[in-house]
């Protein structure tokens, strides 16, 4: 039955981002939906529960993909020759204009959301696009889909092109007639408060969605220093601001409410005092960072520093939908970090990486990405048994951390959301 | 028939650095195993070479693997959280100990050669380990697969675990058997000579090996300024040498017959000069490089002067046997070195990677890579339908990029070397 069940298998998460707790065969026990413990001999008090046998299989948590555009899953690892700003205004802002069509959309979507269904990501913070009735389509799929997710409307009315930008008037209305429309109607998804970047909105448009945010208590979500010739353009957009992050807050979008910032490649020195706030959480895509040429993200210093951060796949400039590529590719670009940039970082180890994906990362949604008592049951069951090798007696942790790199290209064996088992 | 046919398909190939050639629906002629050429329509000349219709699927040229380690396939994914030699003393050397047993090579190697098979490439330069029987085994196994490949018995009289040294005669004698062996029993699999890098040799071993290299007209692979540690250690092993590549040269293991040096990673400025010798060959293995947190090597400096320059797996520094994943890996390094070490030097594009793949490493190995007249019949067939998009109307080259990016797990649809379909 949803929500209340014990699974048994070889049990792994981290509660701490420099321990993880391994279970070998024992059980994972879930009641109204929640953790309640990890037993290695099953209490009679949990005997009434259904179970699910999964012996030899792995039990870890279900991840939280902190940025995604859902719009722009279509065109994944194409025109990866380009930096950011000619590779949004040749490709991704023509892209996202097709979604004006609800039945372009509509195939586009389908996609999308069979593949995050499929993916590691129980949570999932997404930007759609300015268009609100294919946002709401899209949203509709992914509750009926069982993912609790953040969906944003995004919101562009300057230095778009023709076909991608919004009367500011226009677009603040729909913005809220689209929070009010999602509130009344999805009870998983819900609605997050989406400025594209300060070159997209103006200082009127910023100022409104601030407005919205604190007036439906909502999360914000945008960039923040992902490209150098961002950063630039921002400076000459916003003379007056202290720094990229300050023009946020000096709009009224910083921290009024949970905000998540993407990217932060180059905030280090610039602004990393303003990060430092329990409402702003940091998403760190390591494969769009790498494949813009926008560089890399310094999660050492953050992680070390008590920052939140999580992971985003960040499709498209990410390649992958999986945030198990997120995990090892944040390991490596912090590798690159330490050994080119700044040796007295270290490289992240895959177990705080790991750390980051789930429960770090997942504190922005819920209680989430951990298997302590009251967390959510979001849980993945992986069968590690096709990826073929002759080695054995591998402890859980190096099973997972296998299973992690290898990452094989098909859904995982189980996934349950919020108690609830997708498949 | 194998040998002779004609493939209609979507044909990709780049004959030079900067060009690709596509030619959607189009005809692939093989005669005597050997690319004849690609026509829009067939010639009639060619109407009775057997007819294989794989119309809307890729057609491109397979690639070729300058550096992969068989015996490491076993636990790719594993242990990724140490540099180079700790991971060697503390994994790597005691993992290839097992191959003394046969019967965990038999094992081992059946799993190695499976997904070699599977994999995009047709050609590949391998180290197995120390020990000859299973070295043979190995030979064995890929002959009958159909790959043509170098197979070398590794060489290691010094620095290493007791397990998994020998005493420098036998080293030099087992090697010799191993060579008249490998070349009275096999015609597609041939040896190579396999000094492990300078620290696990000693000089009386490398100076007998050159000698065997040359005796018996082979290559030579090995190990070069992979990691700064490794650098440092060369440095106190052989202080005459002014340089790491110079120790090689000094004990007569450079470029007196086709030589190739994996990793480069810290030759610039060091030792450049001695890789430009049309002999010598760069294995560039990017993941291994970033996981081992050895570094970036800066392939846009060495492709853009001149250097012979291929990709390698290096299973299990690297992750995936793909060269699909070191064809996307060597364009995101080169985009974080671009960034963060020196901006001069451009990233590569996915053209001039790909090109790096197949044509210009496949010289290492014969003219394989390119569907230029009298190139080898090294061809894989590809399937991108079930890579989901709305997209419409994409070119061959986008096409291409797109699959290669995404790098479905599974085989190609076909794949053809030196004229055999393997499937």
């Amino acid at each position: 039955m949803d929500g209340n069940f014990v699974i048994r298998g070889d049990i792994f998460f981290t509660p701490e981002k420099n321990k993880c707790e391994m279970h070998p065969d024992s059980y994972l026990v879930v009641k109204d939906s929640r953790i309640v413990c990890v037993e290695k001999n099953l209490s009679k008090k949990y005997s009434s529960l259904e179970k699910h046998d999964c012996s030899g299989k792995l039990v870890i948590p279900a991840l939280s993909d902190l940025h995604v555009h859902a719009s722009q899953f279509a065109f994944r690892g194409l025109w990866m020759d380009e930096e950011l700003l000619e590779w949004l205004n040749s490709h991704t802002f023509p892209e996202e204009e097709k979604f004006a069509d609800i039945s372009y959309a509509r195939k586009a979507y389908e996609i999308f959301t069979r593949q995050l269904v499929r993916s590691p990501s129980a949570h999932a913070c997404i930007f759609a696009t300015i268009h609100k009735d294919s946002t709401l389509l899209l949203c509709r799929m992914l509750e009926e889909a069982g993912l609790p997710c953040y969906v944003g409307k995004v919101n562009m009315d300057r230095n778009s092109t023709p076909g991608l930008s919004e009367k500011t008037e226009d677009s603040i209305r729909e913005t809220e007639e689209y929070i009010n429309e999602v509130l009344s109607s999805f009870s998983l998804v819900k609605p997050v408060v989406t400025p594209r970047f300060i070159p997209s909105c103006s200082d009127e448009l910023c100022r409104a969605l601030g407005e919205l945010a604190v007036k439906y208590d909502l999360p914000v979500q945008s960039h923040l220093s992902e490209n150098l010739s961002e950063v630039d353009w921002v400076k000459e957009l916003c003379p007056d601001s202290t720094s990229y992050a300050a023009s946020y807050k000096e709009r009224g979008l910083w921290g009024r409410t949970k905000t998540v910032m993407a990217h932060c490649v180059h905030s280090l020195s610039r602004e990393e005092e303003l990060l430092k706030d329990e409402n702003l959480f940091i998403a760190h895509c390591p494969d769009s960072n790498t494949n813009l040429v926008s560089g890399i993200m310094p999660a050492r210093y953050f992680l070390d520093n008590g920052y939140n951060i999580g992971l985003g796949s960040d499709i498209a400039g990410g390649v992958s939908i999986s945030l198990f590529d997120a995990i090892t590719d944040a390991v490596r670009v912090s590798k690159l970090y330490h050994r080119h940039v700044d040796e007295r970082f270290a490289p992240l180890t895959f177990k705080e990486a790991f750390f980051i994906a789930s429960k770090l990362g997942g504190s922005f949604f819920s209680k989430t990405g951990s298997f302590e008592s009251g967390y959510d049951a979001d849980i993945l069951v992986l069968d590690d048994s096709s990826l073929e090798t002759p080695l054995e007696g591998l402890t859980v942790a190096e099973r997972v951390e296998r299973y992690v790199y290898l990452n094989p290209k098909g859904a995982p064996e189980h996934k349950i959301c919020q108690g609830k088992w997708l498949f």
